[in-house]
């Protein structure tokens, strides 16, 4: 297997990327594509003390670097050599897997969809982070890739979820829940009522298992293994949770800090509270995996350091070997509402 | 000051809300109206050991009780005679000045909006819970009422959570943000945008501090004092929020336990958690004020006892002397985007 990594994107490239790649060569049975400027790839590997590319890399060379300040929706456009560009070529032309960027989440959406292209009737790729709850996690999708959204987006959505989950979690038949705010049928906005009576069209033909409406509690609580909403409320959805652990947080400081004892008891209730924080953030998870295109494409976070970098080729090579896009393609007549496309 | 109280809503009707009412005689200087089954309320306060009816406290009779069966919208109509009903005429008719019901919330909206009306040019009412921050809170408007919102309402929403926050909080110029899933002004789907220009205006010409848009996590966080937002997000938010506080009790219990020490310092931050908790669910809250209504209308929560009535009934008070109604009328002008109504 072979994972195409942009070296230049994130806040700590190409340094950190270039050390979380290597980790994964060792570790994983992988081989790594680095894609960006190759003088500065060279440079850091000499200042790692290697006198040649270490073995299980190679280099692919990228003169541009897409940075936050591009436009996102032009920037894979305008930087034609950046490493971005090239590595989602890479990835369109069968050189790689699976490609990991901790670049722009809008150039990398737009990138994925201009170049790798969406799976043949797919409508939107989406964000598609896994999240803890009380139980085995479960994938929210869409967390922001799409704000507004129709019927049918959501649709697709369940069958991409539900494919996802069943294979990269190994269960069977996952069980969907429709984000909502209440778990009546009647719930919700025009967008929630259609959705539902296409998703539950779909559980009852017998290509998903639908389980309704679910509140934001209850998801949370772990009733679903797949949650749908638009990407407006998803995005609503995810800072919401970090927002709350992260006032429990500022909270646990006031309690704490009166005895040795309490501050002992304050780092391990801390310590558990950041780790379920940096969960929540789309930004600190490993990778998020984005589904809807036609190959494996995960973001890792900007603020990704070595082992968030090799978390996340981790996640693509666990991506290329759960790839729903195949199965999304056989299936897709059932995840249409017209011919038009 | 008079506050009618439906004493047949909620789940521990009438004993809890009889004794929630009495508390709030003399520890508040208000008078109650006690609204239902006259022969059940005279029981309680034998029980209670008075052979009289206590000073403070009238009692008017109502021979039904919505229950949460009966269908929200309907429930006012078809049970004239009920509780809520009659308690409801009686605030629009000037027996007193400000209701408190801990029965449904559907039932009540529409009994509100359909007995004491809206504000004359408010479109529509809404739910507005003050909800813990890092800093001294912060209104949600709307938090459920309505699903389904126009740039317009959630113009007025700003306008109404604005004015109520500035007299009942005591500060001027209350920060009023958009809940939105980026700061930027160009984030959200059209609903977000449209709001955008139209409270901006507003705030442009001198009538509101509107502060952009917010994220769910930096409201959190206390970016801002009025939050703003449709219905069905505002749902989601605070459900997030509630879940996201759930999950961490449940993973304290894992963390804790392994030493008494470490369950004294478990009990601690346990309690602190909870009473988060509590005030992020909107059953929970002492009472949620309804906004629009031009009188003031509280709801209690279902599961209301004797203090957290009082306390409902302390919110009540308070918000006959907040009361953003006699502003909002005059002022209705500029909450409209066109002239009709």
């Amino acid at each position: 297997m072979k994972i195409i990594v942009d070296a230049m994107g994130g806040d700590n490239a190409p340094d950190e990327i270039i050390k979380g790649a290597m980790d994964a060569v060792s570790e994983i049975s992988t081989e790594i594509i680095l894609c960006g400027i190759g003088e500065e790839i060279l440079r850091v590997f000499e200042r790692m003390g290697h006198s040649d590319i270490p073995r299980g890399i190679e280099i692919v060379n990228a003169s541009e670097v897409i940075t936050m300040e591009d436009d996102p929706s032009t920037a894979i456009r305008t930087k034609k050599d950046s490493s971005m560009t090239v590595g989602l070529t890479l990835l369109r032309d069968g050189m790689g897997d699976a490609f990991v960027s901790a670049g722009s989440t809008g150039a990398l959406l737009s990138g994925a969809t201009l170049i790798v292209k969406r799976i043949r009737g797919i409508r939107r790729a989406a964000l598609v982070p896994f999240l803890p709850n009380s139980g085995r996690g479960f994938y929210l999708i869409d967390c922001g890739a799409n704000a507004e959204c129709t019927p049918e987006y959501l649709l697709q959505f369940a069958f991409m979820g539900s494919y996802y989950a069943e294979s990269s979690m190994g269960i069977e038949a996952p069980r969907v829940g429709l984000l909502n705010n209440g778990a009546e049928a009647t719930k919700g906005t025009q967008l929630q009522l259609d959705a539902y009576a296409l998703i539950d069209k779909a559980s009852r033909d017998g290509y998903l298992n639908f389980i309704g409406n679910v509140e934001a509690k209850e998801a949370v609580m772990g009733a679903c293994d797949v949650l749908v909403c638009d990407g407006f409320t998803g995005n609503v959805f995810l800072k919401s949770l970090e927002g709350m652990a992260s006032l429990l947080m500022s909270e646990l400081k006031g309690i704490y800090g009166s005895s040795l004892l309490t501050k002992l008891s304050a780092l391990m209730i801390k310590k558990r509270i950041m780790e379920l924080r940096a969960r929540m953030n789309p930004d600190t998870i490993g990778g998020t995996i984005m589904l809807g295109i036609s190959k494996p494409v995960i973001k890792a976070h900007g603020s990704s350091k070595a082992a968030a970098i090799k978390g996340a080729i981790r996640q693509a090579a666990a991506a290329v070997e759960a790839d729903p896009a195949p199965r999304l393609q056989a299936n897709i007549e059932h995840m249409k509402i017209d011919s038009a496309e």
